[in-house]
Parts: structure tokens; sequence; C-alpha cells
């Protein structure tokens, strides 16, 4: 497949399968001029999905709460997913689902419910969210001025592409030389980062925000690793002040994993490497995708056209 | 040109102009993906724009705001507005200027700094934000309880397409068979509703926030025309319990001009109807419109092509 128009990425638009540069949507979208739009990201990892079940459960909770109702249901979502894979013929990839709002069925009218939702599919070489070598020396992790959007406003839970207080926060970072950016919101508690969730471990125990952050899969995932290595580990309030006294930082996110920090601030962590614990947790992450944990086996296209 | 491909209205795209019908951007923009852009919205009244200057200030201040940068110059910005709109021949339109984050010139990067900014501009036939009927018999705004987000995670005078809050507004208020939202912010002041300013009369007053809110160019027109007609107005704090006492409420919007409300939350106004100052506000703006009013008209083909 490797040579094949589908060798830089496949995507389902508009009820067809094209090639990724091929997949377009109208500049007049409310997914994009009022980002009216929920999505998800799942990887693949040798030839298999990780934790399909569980996006497309967070995908489904995000269209409901946005009222978003594309006409394929979950199962017509997953057969698309495994499809846009397989055209591609990658085994390690990034495969995104997303709901928009539409168009208005009746022109002029300026009402949600009077929009045609759609479904965009994709899938893409895997792409990390921080380099390899950041992640083997450890990201340098800025502390971002520009609060995170509270939850109140914008439920953080439905997955979404308002990226604004993000994109700030990163764009401090990068002024700063920094790799990325961790957000605080206007209370003084940290919250998460531009893809990622954020993790610290002090005396041994692992802490994540218990606010202003995505319920993360790879999130869940470092938490269940926590529990089967014996490692003490609570969703809780933390204030940006826990960053002055963490023993490590780690960042989790599906298009990376488990990616430790080496510097968070103007502190330098350990012997600015990354940490035991953080280390520990993403061998394990790694090793346990070897062998098969949560694995769905991407289906062949032949398996497909016999549906 | 009625009969004409572009008569449903013009585009430009990657640097060339097509029906509004042919004008996409990949779904992989990070304009889409992260709403990483910004936009302003001017409108032809009877074949001249509408401060299009004004316009064109505020979208190159949104610009600088979020360093993105088209390779289009304002001139060039100009030029293509005007020649949009001719190719539509529409006398009376909404034009759209977008300028997009992009994507990553590096494969891969996750750096805003790395992408390709791009310039999409079209017109479209003018669209009412809120219908004629419901102009004629004044606006039903619901007070939502969702908080708008705060000036300090999301600059609400950099125009831009994170919507998020307002949509959840606009929900609430179709949910109670309102015709619109207003919003408040999370310490109970008043900001603005999906698309428009919005303003208070008071004992003759008129008042409109100062924050949560864009700093609309209908709203410079209607500050202008109080003085003009010796009407006292201000831009200040204004409480949420304002609009318990309120003698009127109208709305601002270049997709609309000065749109009355006659009902607020419970609240009936007047009597049920379009209150006076309003209505003459409403009339003096587009009077001053026939009359040339900060025109510039909009330039033929032929003399484009001369350029």
């Amino acid at each position: 497949m490797k040579n094949s128009i589908f060798a830089e990425g496949a995507a389902y638009v508009r009820g067809r399968f094209v090639p990724i540069a091929d997949a377009t949507l109208p500049v007049t979208d409310w997914g994009f001029t009022r980002s009216d739009v929920v999505y998800d990201v799942v990887h693949v990892f040798r030839g298999g999905f990780f934790r399909l079940a569980d996006h497309l459960d967070r995908f489904e909770r995000s269209m409901a709460k946005r009222r978003i109702r594309p006409p394929e249901d979950r199962a017509a979502i997953e057969a698309i997913l495994h499809r846009c894979v397989a055209l591609t013929g990658l085994v390690d990839a990034y495969v995104a689902m997303v709901a928009s709002r539409g168009r208005p069925r009746v022109a002029g009218s300026r009402r949600p419910a009077d929009c045609e939702n759609h479904l965009i599919a994709y899938a893409l070489p895997w792409i990390d969210v921080v380099p390899k070598d950041v992640q083997a020396r450890g990201a340098h992790v800025f502390i971002a001025s520009t609060p995170r959007v509270p939850d109140a406003s914008v439920d953080p839970t439905v997955k979404n592409y308002q990226w604004n207080d993000l994109t700030s926060g990163l764009l401090e970072a990068h002024d700063a030389d920094f790799d990325t950016a961790v957000l605080c919101d206007a209370q003084g508690f940290l919250t998460e980062g531009p893809g990622f969730n954020v993790f610290l471990v002090k005396d041994g125990r692992v802490t994540t925000p218990d606010r202003g952050s995505l319920e993360g899969i790879t999130r869940r995932s470092v938490l269940e690793l926590c529990t089967e290595l014996g490692i003490e580990a609570a969703v809780e309030p933390i204030p940006r002040s826990a960053l002055d006294h963490a023993d490590e930082v780690f960042l989790a996110t599906t298009a990376g994993g488990v990616m430790p920090a080496s510097r968070i601030g103007t502190r330098i962590l350990g012997n600015d490497r990354p940490g035991p614990i953080s280390m520990r947790l993403k061998d394990t992450y790694w090793r346990k995708h070897e062998e098969g944990w949560h694995r769905t086996p991407v289906r062949a296209l032949e398996a497909e056209a016999g549906e």
C-alpha cells in the first residue's frame, strides 16, 4: 500500500474516502466559523488501535453534550476509522474523528438546530506531540501567564478545537525558548497544556489536576498503571506552588504517550533528565502496548469489504 | 452577473478566486483544528462598503496580536475584498476576511511559528443576524447562564471563531423559545451575545459594556450617532441587574445594524415593541447609509483589472 494515493493519509469527508490532501471543509462550515465542533484522537500501534472503545465512548459523550449528531452511528464510525487506517497501510498512526455542526439547511438561519451535522475522520502517520529527542532529554515546560478558560465557560471534558488560551501559552513558551507550556486557571490551580495532561511526582506519589483539563485516555492509562505498579496516585486540586516542590513532572497524551519533563519554569528537575517514576511509567506504558494491552487489531480492507 | 458562477458568493482561497461552493480549507489546517484564526466582516450597502478602513484596521490589529501574517498586504487584501464583491454582482453583501495559522512547513512541527499563514476572503448575499420580522417586533433576548470566557484567557477584541460559550448561550435561548442570548461574565457583568454588542437605554442615557466584548464597528457607529443626536452615551461596567431596570435594549452588529429588543429575560420592555431611542438610532443608522456615510464604492471588475 505504501505507494498508494493514501500513503500520506486517508480521510472520510462528505460520505467518501479520499486522500488526505483532498480532505477539506467549506470555509462557511460552522465547525470552522464558530469552532462548533468536537473531536477525538486514537492511536494505532503496530497494527492495533489502543483503547478504541474508550475513545469512541468519549467522542459520543462530546457529541451528545454539544448536540452534534452526524448521520453515522457508532458502528459506522468505528468501521470508518478501521477503513481510514487500512487504506493508508500504516502500522503506526494517529486517527482523528471529528463531528461538525455543519451549515444550516435553511439558508440564512443562525440556529444550531437547523444545521446539517457531519462526520470527518482521517488517519495520518504517527506524530509525537513532543519530538523524540526532546522526550529523551526531558521536555522543558514553561508555566504560562495566560489563564486557562474556566470549565463553566467551555467544558474541557468535551474535546474541542478552541485552543486560543493554549496557543497563547505555547507562544509564551517558545518566546522563552521552552518546548511547551502548562496553564493555570485564574484561581492559580494547575490545569493542562496544549494537547496533553500534566502529572507531578512528589515523594513517590503521583497527582494530576482535577480541573481545567480533558479527561485524557492516556491519563486514565497512567492512573491504571500506577495501581498496577503499587504507586499512590490521585486526581486532585494542584496549586501552582506545587510545581516549586515536585520531584518529577511528566506529560501524557495520545500523540506521544508518557513524556517526561526535565525542567519546569525556572526549575531543573533531578539531574536535568527524566525522573525514575516517570521513566518507569513510560517504559511500562509501551511494554504493555507490545503485550496487546487494550488492543483492537485494525481490520484489513478485505474484511471491511465483506461487511 | 446574476447568473454567473459567482452569484451565490465569491471567495479567495489559496491565492485564487473561486465560487463560494468551491471555497474550502484542509481539515488539518490549524485554523480549524486549533481555531487558530482571526477574522473580520464588513458589509456592502447599495454598492458601497461601510467603514472599510475601520474593518481593515481592526483585522490588522487582530492578525498582529495573534502573530498571523498572510503574504497579502493591506492594499492586496482591500483589492481582494473589492474583487470578491464585484465578481458576485451583489449590491448588498456580507464580506469576510479571514487569516488562518495554516499548516506547518516542517512536517510534524507543533510550533505556530513554523506554519504557513494564509488569507481567505469571501462575499456572500447579505444575511441579517436577526431575521427582519423579528427585528420589526423586537428581538426576545435570553440572559444566558453560561459565563462569557474571561478577557484574560481569550482577548475578545481580537475577532475570533471561538464561539463555544456564545453557542451554549444560544442553545439555552432557543430551548426557552427566545431569539438569541446575551452572556454575563463570571463576576456578573453584562458582556455581549453571539455575533453582536448589546446596549441599554435608561432615562434617555445609552450604555454598552466595557468588557467581554468585541469593540464593534457598529458599536462605534452607534456611539457616534449618539453624539450627533445629543444622546448621552457611555462604555462602562454594566451589572446584570441593570437589565431589570432598562427602558430599552438593542443589539448592534455588522450583519444587521441596530436591532431593537422587545423582551429581555422575563421582562417585557415598553409596549412589547422596539423602544423610541432604539428606533431613532436604527432609522438614523440606515438613513445615513443612504447618504453615503463612511462609504467606499465597490470597484468594478474593469477598474480592478487595470491595477
